[in-house]
């Protein structure tokens, strides 16, 4: 299966500039892409990083500074048979999490990300196309729908934990095995309790 | 299966205080318990309400005013084969999702929920027991391992969905299809894009 796993090499994180600084940002961020590139090659994928701007990755690196939508719905015109879209950000992505979804039965087969998002998409059909802004994951139901596809969904916690607020750290301390969770321990990062779910903390 | 379904009858959801009066957070609670019990029992499951205090349910229900692990502890302890512990507020819970819980191998199954804790357990054996406090999810597995099992854990985000918080009605809005989703739409709920995630908002 080919597989996009979009990534924003400009500003990427912004929303964890309360807990990391720019350069630590980054680190982070390309730390997560390289274990999502792992794990879907672990699944059986065949990973294109599509990019904002240049950046080296142990995959074929794909530049297109267009805004996300854009850039992934120039892939899925251009695709040749199924494409899948697996977000740069899921740092609890496993093998066995994307194996589901790959081997999903349906010509749409979708993941919900935390809080609306969409964050895996399988696409067997020419005329899908995605659209990030807003609540997408009812966009994508119901643009699937219009296509005349009931989406299959998979149920995965790993696939719908996107890492973008420093609330989403401690899921990567307490179920992450790839180096971004390695990297978070080694600035300091680890689990505390609050009055109500427990939250990262740093040193 | 056995199932307990742990549910505060004393104080529910405070938590929720920001956006649901008394009155509400009762009936969202009572409300919420009950999709779970329907999605327990469609999934071969016989429910038992564990509650804090007296509450009418479409089920047996058990009082125990103790905290809740000890409550729990006292079920584990008394049971005579496999035991699930349900927690009331998965609000998203699906029978699909339950029955790869309760049909997983393994004498401990764990499945985390968000932020730390353990939203659904089965124990298939006489000597496992529940710490609720603090970090759930990492204390469990150790304590599977303390007592010589490897746990099973499930990878479920309709089951890693506890609703504690105003920033999880969103999901309850966007994947729920119980009477709790219909609850919170008829009382003006619905989904509003903010700058990062999607959040509930209320007319």
């Amino acid at each position: 299966m080919d597989v996009v796993v979009p990534f924003d090499a400009t500003e990427p994180k912004t929303r964890l500039s309360a807990v990391l600084d720019d350069r630590e940002r980054r680190e982070f961020a390309e730390s997560m892409c390289r274990d999502v590139l792992d794990s879907v090659r672990a699944a059986g994928g065949e990973p294109t990083v599509l990019a904002t701007d240049s950046v080296e990755m142990d995959a074929p690196v794909a530049v297109d500074d267009r805004p996300l939508s854009a850039a992934v719905n120039d892939r899925l015109a251009d695709a040749d048979g199924p494409l899948a879209v697996v977000m740069a950000d899921l740092a609890l992505a496993t093998p066995e999490a994307l194996g589901r979804v790959f081997d999903a039965d349906g010509d749409v087969v979708l993941v919900a990300g935390r809080g609306g998002g969409t964050n895996v998409i399988v696409s067997r059909i020419p005329d899908f196309r995605v659209d990030y802004h807003g609540v997408s994951i009812a966009d994508h139901r119901k643009r699937a729908l219009d296509v005349g596809v009931t989406p299959t969904e998979v149920d995965s916690y790993a696939l719908a934990t996107d890492v973008d607020e420093p609330e989403d750290l401690v899921e990567v301390l307490l179920h992450g095995e790839g180096r971004v969770t390695e990297w978070l321990r080694e600035r300091g990062f680890e689990p505390a309790a609050t009055d109500g779910r427990v939250r990262a903390s740093r040193d």
